[in-house]
């Protein structure tokens, strides 16, 4: 019995029921039976990590073990980066005949990373229908709701009793059968093959054989055009607490349905997305070559080299009053890093409430007016502690006053940039979670070295 | 035919049902008749939503219209600020009387967030039975499996064929049942309730009524502990694909089951939380009142001033240099925010990577390797573009050479601490998304500005 292991595993160490390092050594001494011994307990999402975790040659040597026996769904759980590594060294044919084991999502997911020239070959050499099926898949915009969905999907006409349709299932059973390996829901559908209803399985297994589907289905659901956005469609389930729901084309017809399961990438995928681009990185670092990363992040790095030059050309404005009282140079810093600190609490909030559809228009003026509020009664309080630092610092109660005022100032302008900025950019179609940070502080930088720098000029000098 | 109508909400605007505007302003002019039109269509998360976005005067006068009809599930779907803002409203019988139409996971859910003197209230004024679920469910650990999970499970002895597992549930119905609402598996346990494996609905309809559900039911299933924490369950369920899976005791009882609708619901909350942390501001924060969020985000920034105040001492050892060349003063915040902006991408990835399990000790060191490559080649090109305008710009080579130095020193230092930082505060128990930016900008503002007016005072002076 399997189960008593499991619930060990699952305790102790819930992810990793493999001691990696254990693997790491037998792949160094070339120890082949002891490997496959290792792995072969493996789940195919745990062997998928183990991929990943490797390094490229330890990942080779594994791979060169395990050969063309390789699960197909370990797969389509690997990081792009690796994965694309894997598919290079078991070739074109392997990759064709695994394809044709996964559901049409997976396949179509582990089609479309590869190049164009690696995707014909494997597509040539898939059996017709198949491929019939991931062309189409294919098809859909990348992010779209057809790329998720599954085409496998179990429909019944709406003239059907129960009992027909459980017996329609057991039958397919025998075959081998067109219906998905997991499913939660069965539709009823018209003769143009447009959906009516849904039935959920634990309903159907209630009712009884003679109940017509047609009285059994719930008519609201929510229905998913094929070209929906994946964000939207994750929106949507965890809104809506679905399980699954179905897919229609532009004339309403059932084309396919999407399960919760891949939803759950998705949100796990957009997450990803948010906190990387927040942080200036792209989503695959990790997994990348250095000289990848080094050219990813470069980009990023220059945009912020050229920021921070802005904000040294507006000291430098102020290069004489620096060279009269060296205790501005000093204290500078302060100003500009509260402001940006403040902003990004106010930034992080916004942009994080778009993200969430809880900011509308009904609320954007609310929330706004109170960040102007809280950012203004933050302002004066670090006003008062940091003028009291600098007044005792230096012994300047004078220095004390001009970096409380440009405390407030910098502030209050943190708070109103920190939440108009993302709305703007929101609102001309740019993603406020990739520019919003950089923007911010600039505007915090610069204002919080022009209003210290400034106010120190006109009243002390 | 509700679908179609259904459909065109799902692609013009998928989230907001009603026009908000027309609700304010229906409620704005007392029309309580036409305010009860307007949100009678609205599904319980969608009005959730609406009273989200409302403001505190204009929420309070829709709940006087919706009175105690309101429906327990929007309850649930609340954020805990307005959903405390309206259990005071309505009242402790209410909130007992809607508590007890929710499955207990929901219900533990909103009768934890309640202060303890109304806990205790709405508690008496429940029926025993079901208080008792409830009672027992607030007794597990916040945040974990035993709070996540609900208790209605349908479990079958294994002695049972799949003709009797369907028969028992069709009866259930007709009582009433203690089935829970909508359920993916069916769990089969021994006579002690431990759980022997379980059956998916899809695969249990195909089955013949004579096959034994022992032959059935797949034993290879996770068992989540009933202490296990909500991120972990996340998890695992990510991981393995899963839609509902079943909690044990500490006796390995099977005690309830998760669904993966309330693990989505996690996964987005654990979202959330990184994402805020990372930004300084607590989860709650867009609805919280004004004084809550000055006083919640005052200790972050607190703690912010206190890192650029010892950053501003380190400038203040180099007085002396600053007063014979201003150009120091002007340039040095570009070593400081260079290092910063790097050392927060590779803070990113790293941060990332250790919440989702993918930095282990097998690769942490080829990781902490990588970064340190990637921000020495950065470290270079950066120094080489700073090095360049700082020549030019104040006609001197020497500083131009002194700001690329410290620039090579300041970004190979923001990598390495970009790394290891998180890496340390993990190996501690503390968490790494909270601690670490505060920490890596105190590094790189610092190190940036000790190493450019270090050498400055040394080359220069």
């Amino acid at each position: 019995m399997s189960t008593d292991t499991e619930h060990t595993d699952g305790v102790a160490n819930p992810v990793h029921v493999i001691d990696e390092q254990l693997l790491v050594d037998a792949i160094a001494s070339g120890e082949r039976e002891r490997v496959q011994e290792l792995i072969a307990p493996l789940h195919y999402s745990d062997l998928a990590d183990v991929l990943e975790h490797l390094s490229a040659d330890e990942r080779q040597a594994l791979v060169n073990v395990i050969g063309v026996d390789l699960d197909a769904d370990v797969l389509s759980e690997l990081d792009d980066a690796v994965r694309e590594d894997i598919i290079e060294h078991l070739g074109v044919d392997y990759v064709a005949s695994a394809v044709v084991e996964l559901e049409t999502d997976d396949a179509v997911q582990v089609v479309e990373d590869l190049d164009e020239e690696d995707q014909k070959q494997v597509l040539d050499a898939i059996p017709v229908g198949d491929r019939a099926l991931i062309e189409e898949g294919l098809a859909y915009p990348e992010d779209s709701a057809g790329r998720l969905m599954q085409r496998e999907v179990v429909t019944v006409p709406e003239f059907w009793t129960i009992g027909e349709t459980i017996d329609f299932m057991r039958e397919q059973t025998d075959d081998g059968g067109s219906l998905p390996e997991q499913f939660y829901d069965i539709f009823v559908i018209d003769p143009q093959f447009k959906p009516l209803g849904s039935i959920p399985l634990s309903r159907l297994l209630r009712g009884k054989r003679s109940d017509k589907v047609i009285d059994t289905m719930t008519e609201e659901m929510k229905l998913i055009p094929v070209a929906m956005d994946q964000e939207e469609v994750a929106f949507l389930f965890r809104q809506r607490d679905l399980v699954s729901a179905p897919v229609i084309d532009d004339d309403g017809r059932l084309v396919g349905a999407i399960t919760v399961d891949d939803v759950v990438d998705v949100i796990h995928e957009e997450h990803e997305e948010d906190i990387m681009r927040m942080g200036g990185v792209r989503e695959d670092d990790l997994y990348d070559a250095a000289v990848d990363t080094v050219r990813s992040r470069f980009s990023w790095l220059l945009v912020n080299l050229g920021t921070a030059i802005l904000a040294s050309v507006i000291i430098g404005f102020f290069e004489g009053t620096i060279d009269q009282i060296v205790a501005l140079a000093v204290l500078m810093p302060i100003v500009a890093s509260m402001g940006g600190n403040a902003g990004t609490q106010t930034l992080t909030v916004t942009v994080r409430a778009l993200a969430m559809k809880e900011l509308t228009t009904t609320n954007a003026l609310r929330v706004v007016g109170k960040e102007l509020i809280v950012s203004g009664f933050n302002g004066v309080l670090f006003a008062a502690l940091t003028g009291g630092v600098a007044w005792f610092w230096f012994d300047s109660q004078a220095i004390g006053v001009v970096i409380a005022m440009a405390m407030i100032v910098n502030m209050v302008v943190a708070g109103l940039a920190g939440t108009t900025i993302p709305l703007f950019l929101e609102r001309n179609g740019i993603d406020p979670a990739v520019a919003s940070s950089v923007l911010l502080t600039t505007v915090t930088d610069v204002v919080g070295f022009a209003s210290f720098l400034g106010l120190a000029a006109w009243f002390l000098l």
